[in-house]
């Protein structure tokens, strides 16, 4: 490590079960600009991409602090959720509460993972 | 859990330091490609942002496999990684070499974490 200023950031990675609204881009863009508006987070853009009329969405918010993303798969009523943000301001479980609502989800395998150029290793190769 | 089909996701956690080439946004953009390459991803969209001349970077490739994203703070040589691919024949941890070759760093923090809809549960609330 080069530097000891630590980086405070965090990031969630959770699983969205039982899940509703996961083949609409409009909804799931709704749902993580309001997820960036509860964390106190900026957003840059926002980018989906849906991968057919019930398909799937992959989509990320861009944001000053970092980033939301959203995979999903209607058909199992499943998401993959990353919520990736630093400053002392934001809150990540805000963010996770808001989507979490917006799409009727039941969270699970919920993971709140500190990163930065501060942070100890625990892993080096 | 509803399904019991385990999807096979695989999504890598790194941290870059000592890395070069962090303000860049035409070599960030190389980079990602080439990861995505690498991994045998297809890349749906590449957005960036650029702070600023000299300043952090923000990018992500959206992919049909999930995603791949860089956070970059030059000035402490430092960058966060994630590769988050779905499919039995994408291979990310050739991303992240990838990633790392071209920003000439050292990976710390490694984390590979299995995700999906048959994934079993090590936190629930």
């Amino acid at each position: 490590m080069t530097e000891s200023i630590p980086y405070n950031g965090q990031h969630i990675l959770a699983e969205l079960h039982d899940a509703s609204g996961l083949a609409d881009p409009a909804w799931i863009e709704h749902a993580l600009r309001a997820a960036a508006e509860a964390a106190h987070a900026t957003v840059i853009d926002v980018r989906l991409h849906a991968f057919g009329p019930g398909q799937g969405i992959t989509g990320v918010a861009l944001l000053a602090e970092s980033h939301i993303s959203i995979h999903s798969w209607p058909e199992h009523r499943y998401a993959a959720i990353d919520i990736f943000l630093c400053g002392h301001r934001c809150d990540p479980e805000a963010a996770l509460a808001t989507i979490a609502r917006h799409l009727d989800a039941r969270v699970e395998n919920y993971r709140m993972i500190p990163r930065g150029y501060g942070v100890e290793n625990n892993t080096t190769r």
